[in-house]
């Protein structure tokens, strides 16, 4: 059985930018194979998914991640190249060490060894990869997967998200929920015209001030117990052609919420639009719901299994955080699964020389592994699990 | 010599775009040189000007026009090619034939007849004409060369811009001065970061929304008896690189004041900088005076003569505006000179199916030539003429 280092080194070396999975998946698929997964290839559009299961009914335990790495930008300002994964120092360099193919090879690693170690575990445990994770709408990834999975009534009680969580140390840090993600592009319309027959014109930059500075000063909710504050930002605003004797006939801003469970998408809209109408203006929006906030719950079994790993195997008392950016768990959570998110320190993301820590990646199968013993290592302990039920011709390996 | 509808036609016949005169001016030049007129070419890089004089010492009258045209847009768009001038149930179709071949021939016309008739006239009559009064910038156009005019002393005392002031009938609207025009680049910055993340950034839209809001709220005077308010304008906002997780890190503004002779520049930057820093924001402003405004008192004998010729010429009491963009009349201003615009009308310009009714075009060189009658026929009605001094030799024609 190849070890993590091995496999990473394997995957950072597929050169799988969105939405290319560049064969990681085929690589897997092979091996979990091999030790008795069923394997189902779940391919849309350009996107690559794979969904691989071992076991029968009962509870059901997914790790979830993604193949596909952010583009690396000028190779040349790396110090080793970012598709040849490099060990220095302690570090392994390469694009995606961090973010996830570290996390991948671990998390197939810690299916091997528990299926291997529990033959006749409880339950169900699965790993779901897509190579749609980083790209800007996801639409043929996990969305669609999920879908899916809906339609079929597949069953998914917990998930284990491979991003890259940690802040300082292996551990110290996990994802108990996720804000919403509400986008909207507001177009506000004017009346184009020449500045210097104001009158004549209706200016949609003017007009927008006051309701934009409302927008800004909002104070949306408080939060909560899990969630900060729900927070309003306008990420790109535009009006005017270049020429600077032109009043322009129309402004263009593209704005977000990230939001908590103290709001609801419904209401932030409707506290939106009534500003917009408040100020008079002439205004559409077109909203996108790209992800609304899940959290599990302080008493969920995956959330305390995944401290009690994190506290005996690290040796840190986690922080439990639902902070941050989105995650492909956004889609796994509706489906009615408990969602956290465990995976190496994430300093290096999405930047020049990518690296994860050799010594936090070795640890990383046995974190994951001992989340699958701590849920499904015995049917007994598997509440939700029919033992009589399950079909043991489908537990190979 | 020819009428002015030939050579109105002539000159919509030259593809002279900005910054192109494409030889209006050396034709012109021509003419004007077999009646006597001094030629001075004054070209600035791919820009051509023209200033032509007939006289002496004593009060100068200077007709100021521009050969250059904007683009005509799709030729196709148009009933007959934009360079091909066509006449059409009383009309004079093609690109510049209202703004302001028209006018330019006129002036040509009206100096030829002028100094036909009166080859002892007072003081001086002039022409100046540029190929870059359509462009953005103007920098080689009257521009320059008033900055030449003002180096060697050249006396100016009227100036009657041939831009088309007409509303609906002939001269039933003269431009007796200008606003002025001051522009910016306004940067706000912020702190560029994600939108999950708004703790660690700074929006620097939400940062200028209440100052936006202040400055397209304030009155910032109530205008005069000339001169209505000062108008302050967004033309161009934009921030974001097209992102939609990003929070922008800078936001460019371009603004536009036009104001009043109850303001001044100096005054209305220093009030909007004031207002940039009671928001608090990181703010930098290039500021561009592109004009100062200008105006023709009442009681100028350029304004009473123009007054005099319309009401008389076409019947009507026109009305005296101050309203409208800049015209090059704002760099024959600051020379001392009294400024009148008198012009066909303009309800085509920069439009497809450019046109000017032909029986207008035909009465506009009485016009100007009855503002030469009215202020320089006699050596002894011209104030300020000096009779004893007037070298004769120059008087050819
Ligand atoms: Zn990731
Ligand atoms: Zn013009």
């Amino acid at each position: 059985m190849s070890d993590v280092l091995d496999l990473t080194r394997e995957l950072i070396g597929r050169r799988s930018v969105t939405p290319e999975d560049a064969g990681c998946q085929a690589l897997i698929a092979e091996r979990l194979a091999r030790m008795g997964f069923a394997i189902e290839h779940l391919r849309h559009g350009e996107v690559d998914n794979l969904w691989a299961t071992h076991g029968g009914e009962g509870p059901t335990l997914v790790f979830l991640g993604h193949t596909d790495v952010v583009p690396s930008g000028p190779e040349s300002a790396w110090r080793s190249s970012p598709f040849e994964p490099a060990v220095r120092d302690g570090r392994l360099y390469g694009r995606g060490a961090a973010d996830m193919k570290g996390s991948v090879a671990a998390m197939v690693l810690a299916l091997e060894r528990f299926v291997t170690t529990h033959p006749q575990h409880a339950g169900r445990v699965a790993l779901l990869l897509t190579s749609d994770e980083e790209g800007p709408t996801n639409l043929d990834g996990v969305r669609r997967v999920a879908e899916t999975f809906r339609a079929r009534g597949e069953r998914l009680d917990w998930c284990v998200v491979g991003e890259p969580s940690s802040k300082e140390r292996l551990g110290d840090l996990i994802r108990v929920g996720r804000r919403g993600s509400l986008s909207g592009t507001l177009t506000v319309r004017g009346v184009q015209g020449h500045v210097a027959y104001p009158e004549k014109a209706k200016n949609p930059i003017h007009a927008f001030a006051p309701a934009l500075a409302e927008l800004a000063a909002t104070r949306w909710d408080a939060g909560n117990a899990d969630f900060p504050p729900t927070s309003f930002q306008v990420s790109n605003l535009n009006a005017g052609t270049g020429a600077t004797n032109v009043i322009p006939g129309a402004l263009v801003a593209l704005i977000n919420f990230r939001y908590s469970t103290a709001s609801t998408a419904t209401d932030l809209r409707a506290r939106t639009e009534a500003i917009l109408d408040r100020h008079g203006l002439d205004w559409q929006l077109d909203w996108n719901l790209s992800g609304e906030p899940f959290l599990s719950p302080a008493s969920g079994r995956l959330r305390e299994a995944v401290l009690g790993v994190c506290r005996e195997l690290c040796g840190v008392e986690p922080e439990q955080s639902t902070g941050g950016g989105t995650s492909d768990g956004r889609f796994i959570a509706p489906l009615g699964a408990e969602v956290v998110e465990l995976g190496p320190v994430n300093a290096t993301i999405h930047k020049v020389d990518e690296c994860v820590a050799v010594a936090d990646l070795e640890r990383l199968p046995g974190l994951y592994q001992a989340v699958c013993e701590r849920l499904l290592a015995s049917r007994h302990a598997a509440p939700g699990s029919v033992r009589s039920l399950s079909p043991p011709g489908r537990r190979l390996g």
